[in-house]
């Protein structure tokens, strides 16, 4: 399949170094680590990150009000610990440091790794998992998937505040024990370094409850128009989210146009305006994609003034409106 | 093809309901006018509008620093005068209405109409037409594409600034006379109201100097890396645009995902490093796209301190960072 790139190897490096062509505020170490110009002096210092793919996720959110620094493994690959322990020893400041970890085994243990090569040098660092995606039932193997944006704004605002980490994770674990998504897919992404598709998908089926690294759904069906989809993916979304006050993110997989999200995010209000449940603040836009998939990915927080105002505030990031 | 819609008829309406939901800022009059919610009362007041398929533009871009109105036509499909006649008095001001038109006969002749109603109302309004795409020989000939974006972005600061409506005209059309844009594609859009894609295309080619309305383009040509194709749109920029401070928009078509987009950057901003030509400011994105079309356009501005501070100007639209 034809891609916009030079070679597959490069792909990584090639899409940071272009990165910092349009966001001047950064700048790129050890090859694929990704921190802010201007470090903060103070304030707890934040640090994602994981495999890359899922642009602007992750890098593009290191920007004022948001991430101190991003760690990009290759495609669908978690980063190695010893880029994350450079990522946290490049912002680390009194404050200590916050880790916000998708819940992927390999994520997850390097990150723990680096956590305690940092710890042993000094640094105090904590990390927060997230698992937001309900696709999958066992609440422990939970995918952490496009709500992990809403955290890196969420706790850049605490951030900013000057809230002590301590702090910080405990207003993020109670975000992370009410905030649920689920997605689906009409096609598969293309991994262009293994030149394969993450899964075949018939041209009348789509895939309900994918992950955004080429992983099959957990149901396959016909295609459906948008208001059926709709219902059945916020229908699973309220088994779990009982209020009626909703925030929302209808997030864009990488190869669905805008014009088809904002026809999502048409139904979805129209279907919960039924239910009687008010959406008080919805994103709309591609936030945590998987490459070229086609398909969206819903994300449900419950209405909290104190999270709107930190979703709302400013960021210098291009990518989080 | 599989698409999210509820019903091809109903694509462009339920796409801006669908924009009202996260953009809370905006309403929709007669279907498909968005116009701002709060009008402004005093300064020239901005219209532009054209066929649906190029999101965000242009209903993206209604929000304060840009745009007061965007008539949305069907998509590709020219929106009629009496619906730009709806916009341009929903929104005039005193300083009177400037009228921002790509360059194609049926939206200039329609956006004809609606100035020459309006001004049979008494209202004052001026229009300017963008023709950017120089994949087109001949200058009369060229085609409005990403670079009416800019022009969105330019004259809602202006305006904003107080300026009158003949100096924002003149202005506008000193930076039309200075900006060229290009574009390639690797896979044609397909059109879910015609349930057909714009052109064919080979796995192993692609074509340079596509439209934005699933217009084949000027030459096909095997598929390139991304140097070789940056290097050949550069190449036809440069027999036109001479200066050596460029201002840069690396245009997604819809369906290329951002991490592709940041790996054309590298590579534009390395050649052009090549050839002593400096990158001022780049914008990297979806911008003016055609449905899912995979493929990029390049739009350049000689550098201007003046151009370059109105482009950086705050703007509440999500779509313009």
């Amino acid at each position: 399949m034809k891609k916009l790139i030079k070679s597959k190897t490069d792909y990584v490096q090639d899409m940071l170094a272009g990165l910092n062509v349009s966001q001047s505020d950064i700048e790129i170490i050890e090859d694929t680590v990704v921190v802010r110009k201007h470090k903060k002096s103070s304030g707890v210092a934040l640090v994602s990150g994981g495999g890359s793919g899922h642009e602007p996720a992750h890098a593009g959110y290191v920007a004022e009000g948001m991430l101190d620094a991003a760690v990009c493994g290759e495609i669908f690959t978690s980063p190695t610990p010893d880029k994350i322990l450079s990522a946290i020893k490049a912002v680390a400041t009194d404050a200590g440091v916050l880790l916000i970890v998708k819940n992927y085994a390999g994520d997850v243990m390097n990150f723990e790794m680096a956590q305690e090569m940092a710890e042993m040098e000094g640094i105090s660092v904590k990390m927060v998992i997230v698992k937001d995606d309900i696709a999958v039932d066992n609440e422990e193997q939970r995918r952490g998937v496009a709500g992990t944006v809403f955290v890196h704004k969420y706790a850049g605002y605490l951030a900013d505040q000057g809230v002590s980490l301590e702090d910080i994770v405990a207003q993020v674990e109670h975000l992370l024990t009410q905030m649920k998504s689920i997605g689906m897919a009409l096609q598969p992404p293309y991994v262009p370094t293994t030149e394969q598709f993450g899964f075949d998908l018939h041209d009348d089926q789509m895939e309900i409850g994918i992950g955004i690294h080429g992983e099959r759904g957990i149901k396959r069906t016909e295609a459906k128009p948008i208001d059926e989809i709709v219902k059945q993916l916020v229908e699973r979304l309220r088994e779990e989210v009982t209020v009626t006050e909703w925030i929302v993110m209808v997030n864009g997989m990488g190869g669905t146009p805008l014009s088809e999200l904002h026809i999502v995010a048409k139904y979805l209000n129209a279907y919960l305006d039924e239910q009687s449940i008010a959406v008080k603040n919805c994103y709309v836009g591609d936030y945590m994609t998987s490459l070229n998939m086609e398909g969206f990915s819903l994300t449900v927080i419950p209405y909290d003034a104190k999270v709107d105002e930190a979703l709302k505030a400013p960021t210098m990031s291009a990518y989080f409106n």
